[in-house]
């Protein structure tokens, strides 16, 4: 991979006058396309050896460009927000919005590579990041984003030659440091580890680039010129879909057309007596296990679903009467906010992701992608149908972090809904819960029960596995719920 | 101001039965209403003395209310990204938007009354503190927030009863740690320093509102009674605006309506070869300055207004060329996003503060207040009169903070802004720079002059001053901002 960039490519002073002027005019009128047209954001990878003129680069594409619409983010140490939360939370916080440049300075590239070269992780670790990048790029690439991976390599030789000569001159000797020569030791690791990586994750929607880092115009050029002809390419493209339609493989009905939610039993009831004092006794061990000083060490997410008047709020409400305000956060999720549409689905959820020690309940989710989006044709069949799997890392995500993910599908029957409709409907303060939207998809009940027993089949996994909740009756439901979550915790706590 | 609240207060169990169901009925339809009409959010401090039951009424509150539209925020120790901005700056970014109700459990107050009792700080501290309090709380009331300050109370002998007992039930001694004894040693310190804190910030925009806290039902019904009766009578409110515009004091113009920008020297000019000379001077000084160690307790807030066709983004590429891209931002100040328009006016830019050892660079500013809205009457008259000082303390905070503010006036003559902007509509690469927008404003050209001398006048301060650049002549303008902005830094630096 890295050897047409050891071949010591370079560009001629009078070369580059000729190229410069037009590739800068192009840029920055295909920057100013991409922003008028806010269609999709760019994302630039900047990774590579040290040395090799990255940071050059980097400023050199703000003075091409108009650098009030580039985001420049560079990744040093995380700040403690970010150390307490998955490690991939700091770049989605970082991804530029549509109609955007976004050049990431060190990326989820970083800790994967260095993490191998210092044998933290083994050949199968390093395999396993490869696999999760590959989803995250997979994901932000469907989502509509271009993503450009610049490599900056210099061969063994021009590196060393490169940081002596940046060490002798005062001006540029700050640039070197104790960290570079310490690097330049594991070159040879650094190598294979790095080739390996990009070899398994260079792919058509996200291809990486190598660029010999030697020559200062050769490399200038290089990169000006990939990104300007992708830029080119993607705004010509007429139809906005990546994937079309017809490539996302149908869902197959199960041919008796019974799915696990017809299965539930809805007569599940609890007497009052019994009620108060289950949901008590699971209260105080809720809020006892969020004082378990192991717990300082985990947090949760918690995603409530089910259909309208299932009795999510008053769920919600019973566990978090059992916690201390201050460490959770209840987000209702209804439509998104314009720096939310500018960004890939997922974002709004991500910003919400606790910190370690802190509850977020989410009242309707991610979800809400294979639930209302599927139903209401708010995004493609082939958004909805790799949604599934972009969930599935996302959770795998966050309880690779120590997360305890709990989700509750709340299961009413048809007949129950209508009842509590009509009650909501007569009594003030319920008021508020039912509106017209809501006997609008009560006509749609069929579907959305369709839609959510493939969402439970196809996201129900061992970290972060779906509770069926008969909801018919409310203390059956709020005993299931918190007895659901009381477990989980404590079972967490055990484990660590 | 504390003796009311020393009475023993207290609610009977008969008389809160009767008291709460309406009550939260009540406050359940208020919060509902506020959601749909969404024109201002309700921002509700709970202090006070530790014991008094401030957990247990937030926990209600959102027990009564609807949990998923209450932000409930706590305080503790600031996070690495929070202590590297001012200390404003964590208040700011939790603050509720419009609709909702945001708690914030600790505040503004926490410090600087903390501070005071271990005469960290002087009286004469505590009292700058307090001002920049009055100012803060001003600006969210002229804003539209609705703010109530709830102070919880025990007498002396009612907390120490109160904390025992705390202590000596096995499912309570967790809520009581060291902490909470030591500050019950300086207990009389507390209530003096507390008294005189509220008695000078409790004003008819944002009360303090002192509760007993050894009752649970007394204290209860009265956070929730006031509460509501906040939001009915705001709700109830017609008009929308607080300060009637005929409160506002106008400007009174000078007689002779000259000015300071009519008294620049616009002919001032540089050729070529001084210019490449000295611009590369000062651009060596600019990255020295930023590698100094120094900076790295120290940020840079750069501001840069003009009118259209000025000259700044060519003054800005002139500065960031300079710099690492790593280490500064530029925001570009266009229209707000919807997450930006449901917060006070100042909350797009403090989202962008600096941390230390880093610059943000503004291309337009918050200055748009009192010019454009001023002008295009985005906002009345009183609201661009009081960004004078809301801006002034703004800036202040940021000075205090460590953060090196400099702004620049860019001015050219009427004719030059036809001319480039003429010539704009030729070159190729500058046509995305001249719209329709910008022919119109020209045509306001004295208007803005005369916002602009204003603005001048009443926020160059010693801590934030304004430089003027007469920018008829590029080469002089760029020089004159970079000798300006490097000289700032290094008079900072050679300071602490």
């Amino acid at each position: 991979m890295f050897e047409a960039a050891e071949l010591g490519h370079k560009l001629s002073k009078g070369q580059y006058k000729r190229i410069e002027p037009k590739l800068r005019a192009d840029l920055l009128d295909a920057q100013y396309e991409l922003f008028k047209n806010g269609r999709f954001p760019v994302v630039v990878l900047i990774s590579g050896v040290r040395g090799a003129g990255k940071a050059e680069t980097v400023n050199l594409l703000n003075e091409w460009m108009d650098p009030r619409h580039v985001h420049t983010h560079a990744f040093d140490n995380p700040s403690d927000e970010e150390r307490e939360r998955p490690p991939m939370w700091r770049y989605w916080r970082a991804l530029p919005p549509k109609g955007r440049i976004g050049i990431l300075f060190g990326s989820w590239y970083t800790a994967p590579i260095i993490d191998r070269v210092y044998k933290r992780t083994s050949a199968k670790g390093l395999s396993a990041s490869i696999e999760q990048i590959n989803h995250f790029e997979q994901m932000l690439a469907d989502e509509g984003a271009l993503v450009l991976k610049f490599w900056f390599h210099l061969s063994k030789k021009r590196q060393r030659k490169r940081l002596k000569s940046l060490q002798s001159d005062p001006e540029t000797r700050w640039r070197v440091d104790a960290r570079d020569w310490e690097f330049f030791k594991y070159y040879d690791r650094f190598y294979r580890v790095s080739e390996k990586t990009l070899r398994r994750t260079s792919s058509a929607h996200a291809p990486w680039i190598v660029v010999e880092g030697s020559d200062a115009r050769y490399r200038a050029a290089t990169v000006g010129k990939t990104l300007l002809e992708a830029m080119k390419k993607r705004l010509q493209r007429t139809t906005e879909r990546r994937v079309p339609k017809s490539q996302a493989a149908p869902i197959v009905r199960p041919v008796d057309r019974v799915h696990i939610l017809d299965r539930m039993d809805l007569s599940q009831k609890l007497d009052k007596a019994s009620y108060s004092k289950r949901i008590d006794k699971f209260q105080r061990r809720l809020a006892l296990a969020a004082r378990h000083p192991k717990f300082a060490k985990r947090n949760v997410v918690c995603v409530f679903e089910g259909m309208d008047a299932a009795g999510k709020g008053g769920a919600i409400r019973r566990v978090t009467a059992a916690m201390d305000a201050r460490f959770y956060q209840t987000i209702p999720i209804a439509a998104p906010t314009d720096e939310e549409r500018a960004h890939p689905y997922l974002w709004r959820f991500w910003r919400h992701v606790p910190r370690k020690g802190r509850f977020t309940v989410y009242d309707r989710s991610w979800y809400g992608r294979v639930l209302v989006e599927r139903i209401e044709g708010f995004c493609s069949e082939a958004d909805w149908m790799r949604a599934y799997s972009e969930i599935n890392d996302f959770e795998e995500l966050l309880a690779n972090d120590g997360a305890i993910v709990v989700k509750f599908w709340l299961q009413t029957s048809k007949e129950e809904q209508l009842r509590r409709f009509k009650e909501r409907e007569k009594t003030r303060f319920k008021r508020f819960k039912i509106t017209a939207d809501d006997w609008r998809n009560r006509e749609k009940w069929a579907g959305y029960q369709e839609a959510a027993a493939d969402m439970i089949e196809r996201t129900s996994t061992d970290c972060a596995p779906w509770t069926l909740i008969e909801a018919n009756d409310k203390y059956h439901a709020r005993v299931k719920v918190l007895a659901t979550l009381v477990h989980a915790i404590e079972a967490a706590l055990r484990k660590r």
